[in-house]
């Protein structure tokens, strides 16, 4: 970004930030900077697979989920291979098919939702190797309980592969994380830093899966791809669950106060299990690019969903209340320009 | 590496370590580390189009010249595709070869050096999509002059694009920084601030190219594999060109230090345009090994090169006259031992 914002709510970021011990780790760690970091991240996987009740065997750690998201589609399809997502979910995912030439197919969200049966009955005829599902999702902050997916995981097709993008999962309710066996091959789990954690600069992700699975990133992963510094403040950041706590608070604050922000102007806040609220603007979606449009014109920087009819939406991030103030002034100014 | 030691001068890092303005560049971009990079670097790329007197559309910048290479594989080498390279050179190259399929030709270095004419000549021999050309070398830290290198580009054969690494160049003499045309797409150049600069944990590495050449890494890349605080830090460290200088006297006392404890215990140091020091130990690779062995067990971690006859050699970082000294003492120690 080239012009600075006024409030910077549309990157997706957390912007309560790290743990205050993450900064310390990081600012630490920074003189350090001249020695490799530990290929194997063998001390994040160690706490990460204390974390989970599982081994480190069962944790690869990578350039954020983006770069996680690479390997796995290179691990998985090859050229011409099916590959099944929601039409509007993490368009990062779909860059990397197209890197790797699978072929995409995408389903529908069904009430502001990713459609889990929809999207493995869609694997099944079209043969998928490969299946994203995020929950919860982003850009619509929708969400299922962790049992409801797991109920489904027999409906994946024999040959393919769930990807649980599970970005978001801190911030959701109690109950949202999916309670997979570790050693179902059949699903990924994906993780990461930035968000809950508010470390998206630091670029920390990472997935949990069956050892065998896991292994199989050894042999085409960039081993030296992760900075050293941000490895000791993830660790850091880990290990401070009262800063999580607090940011659980002020997120869910965050949240209650766009609600009533949206209420105020006539419009109708989603539901959201994330650090972002979807705000339904009521009409289509020229009139949410219009909103936005005068939201950025007034440094306001939102973004929105890019699909019908999620796309009457606009996406912002939680944050202080002085940027959510800005935020609520702006959508008077444009609200009352737009008529 | 789960053990401490007490001289670290294996890791092929520079123990001089980073410009003190990229530490507190790091150091302040820690409590920003909430908000992503940019994904374009931006601000870096332009410095070092300056820098390098190109555009910021000749550059890109990836996670350590690891990352690059494994995007530079991807973007020319299919299933089969034949690559040719130096027997005994970087591995990390050969990994991403191996990991997309292609099928890799060696050529053994003459007089310790890599043969540029000998792995052009193979190119051609075995119609090879890719050839790896490091100068200076890794591990013997040889190189040639530029003009010599540039001398070769005719030999290259259609459709064959050479690599040439420069991780090493800033400590290299005067001349040795091969003068490519930036609009020669047969030519992609790779530097690194992990090595001259001393950030290898950063993991901020770019490539240098034509621009057709470099805009097709936009199509495949992680966009947002860098950590922010690195950006921040390699551009601080590009800026202060008085302590590279440092750098550079600092790691040729070291050479000379090093040769000189050679020398003094009976050993021969080859010549080094890098922050590393072969040195001969004037047997076989068995010997050679054995002197790697009691130095690590006195504490100094040394690593060798892998191939015959170069694995006669260990090879050592260049260091503080402290860590040198322990080495000095250290190898005392082993060769009256090995007698």
């Amino acid at each position: 970004m080239s012009r600075p914002f006024a409030a910077r709510l549309g990157a997706n970021e957390n912007i309560f930030g790290p743990s205050p011990k993450a900064i310390a780790a990081m600012e630490q760690a920074a003189s350090d900077i001249w020695m490799y970091a530990d290929p194997e991240s063998h001390e994040l996987r160690t706490a990460l697979a204390d974390f989970h009740g599982v081994t480190p065997q069962n944790i690869v750690v990578g350039e954020g989920i983006d770069g996680l998201l690479g390997y796995l589609v290179r691990l998985l399809i090859e050229q011409g291979d099916t590959v099944v997502t929601s039409d509007g979910a993490y368009p990062t995912f779909n860059y990397h098919v197209a890197g790797f030439g699978g072929v995409l197919h995408k389903v529908p969200y069904r009430d502001d939702a990713e459609d889990l049966p929809a999207l493995l009955a869609k694997a099944a005829e079209v043969d998928a190797k490969l299946v994203y599902f995020a929950n919860p999702d982003n850009p619509m902050g929708s969400w299922f309980t962790g049992e409801d997916i797991v109920a489904h995981l027999d409906m994946i097709p024999e040959g393919c592969v769930l990807l649980l993008d599970e970005a978001y999962i801190e911030l959701a309710p109690e109950g949202a994380a999916a309670p997979v066996d570790i050693n179902d091959p059949r699903v990924i789990r994906m993780r990461t830093f930035s968000k809950g954690y508010g470390m998206a600069g630091a670029r920390i992700g990472y997935a949990l899966g069956e050892t065998g699975f896991i292994r199989a990133f050894e042999k085409i992963r960039n081993h030296f791809g992760l900075n050293r510094a941000a490895q000791a403040g993830a660790l850091a950041a880990l290990q401070d669950a009262g800063w999580l706590a607090s940011t659980q608070a002020n997120v869910a604050e965050a949240r209650d106060t766009i609600t009533g922000i949206a209420e105020k102007h006539g419009l109708k806040a989603l539901p959201s299990a994330t650090n972002f609220v979807a705000i339904d603007c009521g009409r289509d979606g020229a009139f949410a690019k219009a909103v936005l449009d005068g939201l950025v014109a007034r440094g306001v920087f939102v973004r929105m969903p890019f699909v019908a009819p999620q796309n009457r939406c606009i996406r912002l991030s939680c944050g202080p209340a002085d940027a959510l103030a800005l935020f609520d002034a702006a959508l008077k100014d444009v609200l009352a320009e737009l008529g």
